[in-house]
């Protein structure tokens, strides 16, 4: 539904391909600022600030120690940016730029405190002034992402902006149960976080395959439930104040009464079945639960929650509590007789009773408790988040029953949607769009989650960037923000800034081409990558068997879930087709069509030294007979000359086969040749 | 001298372009192993043992924990060279990989404990044994190079390995007096000395543009005499474990009693001159020193060097003690009374008596002395290491007079020569080879010299690698181990493996002409940048004034030293221009000079667009000009068409112009095609 609606958006908008095609254009486009998020108010000048070694930087106000840590901050990014050394300790009466604090932020983060700021940029001087150092942190990125090369050097246009978001939770989650991830790939991804100003980091702290955090109270978690992979409590604390220095704020989850099987290797004692129970090393949904009649498993938890909610200072606490299939509390007998003791009809019943008591700790520890969907229950406490994500009515009905609500149905990033796809998903469109303005205020904002069935530190970043740029733009600009194709554009930009702050998401697939064929050129495994994506939703594991011990080093690992080249051949397939292409536009469709016909020559006689190349020889035949059929195509149309009712036929076969997935990997090119080749016929 | 033996040793070799051209070759060349150090003693078999997720190493012998330790760097590096997840906890029973260690090693690395270590792979098993942890350590770091995708997946050759060094001193310096080092520089670099078995980190951590190590002591050394850019003294513990758990010393430097003014921004009591004094942010040899004459300059120094000594554990300590104008001193009535006092001659005897003292100092403090050749004078007592730097005689006088000695001169890797030209310098070549046996012994090895002028964390590691894996080569293997073609080739392959290690010798070009250009797609900008690299030794300094606040951010500093296709043209052109080059080679030349003839016309438009590419135009038009000669001198060979004198002098001429630096840079297409003129006039 959403991809159809998506489909014609893009079909039926001129879309200045050129300008992609050349990268990211030096300068503004058509007065238009690359900023992503784009801010709320915008009131563009003439001219530009230049950006030279002089520049001196302020901080003036209330003393806040953030602003000066982002001042430093923001000097090492500029310098990064430019190349440029800047020299901190300027006095601020010859400062160019400067920043006005008004007051204190909260020594907590908390949901809503003001975010808002005010940038005014001449030709001379630069002013940032916010109420308080959260505004302060995300101007200086609006500054960053402004700054570009000019032929005067370095600079940033003259402008005035006013800045607030539009919804006050804007996450990212990563799931660290399935593959856990070092500390560096969390605090570059917070660096990125904060550059797209998302303002959650919800860490995803265990699940069957894993718990990855040290516990003092119950150390066996570590020592029997982590395979050695999980995080120091003086890691989690440089974590949080990693993420306390960007905006961040830190929600951790510990999902359960399910996703708990890693627990019970280390305390089967709290399991509904006898066990024995080992780190569950498969992909899906697991019979294995917390007992919830025993008095014991509540002990356990308080003490956890205890020891949980003091390590983490963020006054909310995430809870899981999704899919649970109650086998376990079907098949033991005591469970059966206790939910029959106290009226509880099905499996749905007891684990409510469960999260009700959980709620219950978690209050007790003065925090306040989030959930997946599956929490909400009739009788669910009006102070529980919910977190929404099974489908797109999960929101509206948490807001009508009075529950705040997060969403994360529609940002699913795990599943190599389009950008596009997730970009056009607002917490406040469909369903949402109905509520009542009281409703409406429940509605918090959303989260990109990234599940890691998947995803190792290699490619996790191409999983989250730049796709997640775009939701964070959903969650901060205005409702009526949703041109895609500006929204590519700006994401392009914001991609390439990212990639200097030391994110891999561009870099990191080259890196694995290497590694697959064992050599430094790798442009023909390029030109192939670019024609191909991984499968998108649930599909790749249909395709193959997969489980935590398996390799994730082939190409389908390695390309990104949206090919720009392919995305773009897309766009001038469309254009063709609907007589409204340019000669230049033409002209790139052929070429982009050559280079893939002509590449499978160059390539196949390497593809057999690798083990990891080899499954890609028919791929690659398949992108050219492609390629070859969209030549033919082109040049039918450029000569109205309808092609035979058989060749036709004979192509369109070609393309079905080569549309189905070969090395877990989808042709991206097939459909758009589709296209032209039904244009050549309908002349 | 150097440059002609080099000139003359790659113009004589034939060389295999080809592979070079399609990058390193799959598997194994012609029976030789792809490893940098080549190992002692090498017995090759047939098959190889294949990766898998299955493999499992044990521990066995002594428990040293540097060895558990890295076996588990040794599993994350193996997954992150084949994308294979390994598990560490196997037991030694099922273990297919068995590391056997003998017994301890010392508790502060030793100069000249035992490194060797006896490494056995047959197609079903592997066994690293060694005396002690650092042998370990190395066998891990040969496997690790051995890995290569093949066919049946990732795998390494049956063989077995009898390995050592033939130096105990294999040290990279760095300077992070002149441009600051994050941790994350230093550490990256660690992680790439120890894949190529270099064992001293040479710290140069004060010059005169700033002291870069917090002092509990003397705390306005930080506050003052560093910009703010300096290591908390728990982070210079943070690197001396790093360095440790991967077989590194750490010696530090302390640069006296030159190189000092940043230490008198803090302290100008010690000073020469009256002051006042700033650090310094100029480049070159600078007036101020140490006052020798008065008791509290080293009452100062006794403290200073106590606290450092304590804070760095290794058994020797740097002095510095280069660069010594003795203006301050000639200056300074009193200092010049008292070297008249006590009979000192000149300077050079001030100097010595200054030396003199502080080595007393360091030895109280129970450290070995070292410093740069000046410190060696005919009373130098023989407990003092030198390290030559200033030509190659200094070390074998040293050596003579009974000094143990540390080869840098040759190995100045900031100067952008050529990897094959420090290649061939040898510690015990040149005027070391006329040594006795007893002097030899002296010769402790050498070490590589990143001085930090021109380098940021943006490039720096571009200056070091791969070029700094051929030093560690020369300092580790075998003196008969010097063929500059096999070198190359194994420098290639060993460059890819070290960018897996996260160094970015080779992403980082393309950052910076992204950065250069706004732009994502930078094709034309590489194509360029392909064929210049920045002017050698000390040239760039009389091209442009540049100082500690100067933007690197240039072409010059984002292309490497040597450019791997600017080199492989020449190794074409040669073959051409000797009537030997294969049909395939000539292609590969034509290819190649079509390419740079071609790109003028694409980038030409773009430059003006940015501040930091417009100075490329002329380097762009000329580049393409002298393509064009080279295409038709290529053309008259082919067809034995001798071109007349008035076209060759013409072209002689814009091959001169070509040849003269512009935007900092040095066109290495012009003597190829030169080479190819000269040899179409002479048919």
């Amino acid at each position: 539904m959403m991809m159809r609606r998506f489909g014609s958006v893009l079909l039926s908008t001129f879309f200045c391909a050129g300008l992609v095609a050349s990268g990211p254009a030096v300068g503004q486009a058509q007065g238009s600022l690359d900023l992503m998020p784009l801010p709320a108010h915008v009131a563009q000048g003439e001219g530009q600030f230049l950006i030279d070694g002089s520049l001196a930087v302020a901080v003036e106000g209330y003393p806040d120690p953030r602003v000066v840590e982002g001042r430093r901050r923001f000097l090492e990014r500029l310098g990064s940016e430019t190349g440029i050394p800047f020299v901190e300790d300027r006095s601020a009466s010859k400062a160019s730029f400067v920043i006005h604090t008004a007051g204190p932020s909260e020594a907590v983060q908390q949901l809503g405190e003001d975010e808002s700021y005010h940038l005014a940029i001449s030709a001379t001087q630069v002013e940032l002034s916010a109420t308080n150092s959260l505004g302060i942190l995300h101007g200086l990125q609006t500054f960053l992402q402004l700054v570009r090369i000019t032929p005067q050097g370095f600079g940033v246009p003259v402008v005035t902006i006013d800045d607030q978001p539009r919804f006050p939770w804007r996450g990212l989650m990563i799931d660290v149960g399935r593959h856990f991830q070092p500390l560096a790939v969390i605090e570059r991804n917070l660096d990125g976080m904060e550059a797209v100003k998302l303002n959650v980091f919800h860490w995803h702290l265990s699940d069957d395959q894993g718990f990855r955090v040290e516990s003092r109270q119950f150390p066996l978690l570590q020592e029997k439930a982590s395979g050695g992979r999980y995080y120091t409590q003086e890691q989690i604390h440089e974590v949080i104040d990693y993420a306390r220095a960007r905006g961040i704020r830190v929600v951790p989850e510990f999902d359960m009464p399910c996703h708990t099987t890693a627990w019970f290797a280390a305390y089967p004692q709290f399991a509904s079945a006898p066990g024995p129970f080992k780190i569950e090393t498969k992909w899906g949904v697991f019979d294995p639960a917390l007992d919830p009649t025993r008095e014991a498993t509540f002990e356990f938890l308080d003490k956890l929650i205890g020891e949980m909610t003091a390590l983490f200072p963020d006054a909310y606490f995430h809870i899981g509590g999704d899919e649970c299939d109650g086998k376990e509390w079907d098949a033991n007998p005591r469970i059966k007789a206790f939910m029959r003791e106290h009226g509880m009809k099905d499996d749905a019943a007891l684990q409510s009773y469960f999260t009700g008591c959980v709620q219950k700790l978690v209050v007790g520890h003065h925090k306040i408790p989030e959930g997946w969907d599956e929490v909400l229950q009739p009788d669910t406490p009006k102070n529980v988040v919910i977190q929404s994500w099974r489908g797109p009515k999960g929101l509206a009905t948490a807001a009508r029953q009075g529950n705040q609500v997060v969403l994360s149905n529609g940002y699913y990033i795990d599943l190599n949607k389009p950008a596009s796809e997730h970009y056009l998903v607002d917490p406040l469109g469909g369903d949402g769009a109905n509520l009542t303005a009281e409703q409406k205020a429940r509605v918090l904002g959303g989260e990109a989650t990234m599940w890691s069935e998947f995803v190792t530190p290699d490619n996790i970043d191409s999983r989250i960037w730049p796709r997640t740029a775009a939701i964070a733009e959903r969650f901060w600009s205005a409702q009526d923000v949703r041109d895609v194709d500006s929204m590519y554009r700006r994401m392009a930009i914001v991609s390439l800034k990212l990639e200097n702050y030391r994110l891999q998401h561009n870099s990191s697939t080259r890196m694995m081409l290497e590694r697959m064929s064992g050599k430094a050129d790798v442009k023909e495994l390029e030109v192939l990558a670019s024609a191909v994506q991984p499968p998108q939703g649930y599909a790749r594991e249909s395709l193959h068997e997969y489980n935590s011990g398996s390799p994730l080093n082939r190409m389908v690992d390695a390309v990104p879930p949206e090919s720009e080249t392919a995305w773009r051949f897309g766009q001038l397939a469309s254009l063709i087709a609907a007589g409204k292409a340019s000669p230049e536009q033409w002209k790139q469709a052929h070429d982009l069509l050559v280079v893939w016909r002509d590449n499978d020559a160059k390539l196949q006689p390497e593809l057999g030294e690798s083990d990891l190349t080899a499954e890609l020889s028919g791929v690659s035949e398949s992108l050219s007979q492609v390629a070859s059929i969209g030549l033919q195509a082109l040049d039918d149309l450029r000569n109205h000359r309808v092609p035979g009712a058989d060749a036709r036929e004979k192509n369109m076969q070609v393309l079905k086969a080569a549309a189905k997935p070969k090395a877990i990997l989808v042709d991206k090119v097939a459909s758009p040749v589709e296209l032209l080749v039904n244009a050549s016929a309908k002349q």
